[in-house]
């Protein structure tokens, strides 16, 4: 069955946050802090945040809230934990950093590569607002911007895989996520999508990236968007 | 209020659905038929359709369909009116024919102008999957797909460019419906979006284009996209 989309994970996959949110805090926030440890503490609360919030979500005791809001919470739970403080201004410029991450140097020219034969969209957990600043600001070229907001969820839930499928009219064997972390992947595959693993070893600093999950069969595995587009042809 | 997000009516305002599907009858599927009345016929069943379908999932009667769909049940109609018989593969020709119509000669150029200031997203009565054809079909750049299909309704039911305003993260104020159809035009304004009506002339053949509604307060009247850009800054 032909190959409709590429469905791209963003942050990590497209963008490098860590180098991009230091560079940030550092220009604007300045002071003492030491903002690798303090970026990486607020990435490492991403996570648990969305999957407690999908679990309140599908049990009915909360309704879904954007990244910009968990994004918030997190922050200032991490700044607490170190007993920084910050003024509302600055956490509203790290929060809103996250429409401010420079791509990396294989990006623009892997998506204009791989939309001459597949449609292109995301598939973040960022909410459609903020990609479209972000797609923006990194004048990166996509078909379409999808985010797990459409199923009011979050990635890994197989609900935003779906209605990724839903929405592009795609059977899972026709659309391919392409993403640098293994759980990710594993929710897509699971689901019967095709896999893509991007290696991206600056994502956590020098050596710090996720290893491809080497159980999923089928599982195409590259240095660069642009390394992609020469595998699917 | 800054202007963020310009939102584009598809057909008729960024492509050609007249001309369009009657060359794509006229050579794959032929025959005697009379095609410019016959399309002619078809797209004037369109607003009706979708219309009674908003109305009937309003009621809960009906759950939402997609622009295939619905161009489906029409054309079967509108060929049955005629006393016209065409094959099933002929009939699905005509609904995907949605998916290859080209644009006016102003906007590939124009929507590039208009994105180097604002998000420009579409919001179009069709579906996500057709629009990604579309758009891919034109070449025609635009930061974000948004479709009525996002509010499980139709324009110009209100909800639809709600749904378009909390996606993008707009005050009414900060986006602007672009459209070359006074309706549309009218329920946008009604909810306090800026409105800018494209002429089409050629949209209904010869002379057959919308009247501006002049009664829109500020409402901005243009010849083409690129004359948006310019008005715009």
């Amino acid at each position: 069955m032909e190959l409709r989309a590429l469905l791209f994970d963003v942050f990590g996959t497209l963008v490098d946050w860590r180098g991009s949110l230091i560079d940030l805090a550092e220009r604007d926030v300045g002071g003492e802090a030491d903002w690798p440890g303090l970026v990486d503490a607020w990435r490492r609360e991403y996570q648990p945040a969305m999957n407690r919030l999908v679990a309140a979500v599908d049990s009915g005791s909360r309704s879904w809230r954007d990244l910009d809001d968990l994004q918030a919470e997190t922050l200032d739970a991490v700044l607490a934990a170190r007993g920084l403080a910050l003024e509302a201004p600055q956490r509203r410029a790290l929060v809103a950093g996250w429409r401010r991450l420079h791509p990396w140097p294989d990006t623009a020219s892997g998506l204009l590569a791989l939309r001459e034969r597949h449609i292109t969209a995301t598939l973040s957990n960022g909410h459609l607002g903020l990609l479209a600043d972000l797609m923006r600001f990194g004048d990166l070229r996509i078909d379409v911007v999808l985010s797990a907001q459409l199923a009011d969820s979050y990635k890994p839930a197989p609900a935003v895989y779906r209605s990724a499928l839903r929405l592009l009219e795609c059977e899972p064997e026709q659309a391919m996520l392409v993403a640098c972390h293994a759980g990710d992947l594993r929710a897509a595959a699971a689901l019967g999508l095709r896999t893509a693993f991007v290696r991206r070893p600056q994502e956590w600093g020098p050596g710090g990236g996720d290893d491809p999950p080497a159980e999923i069969p089928g599982l195409i595995v590259v240095d660069s968007l642009v390394e992609l587009a020469q595998r699917l042809g």
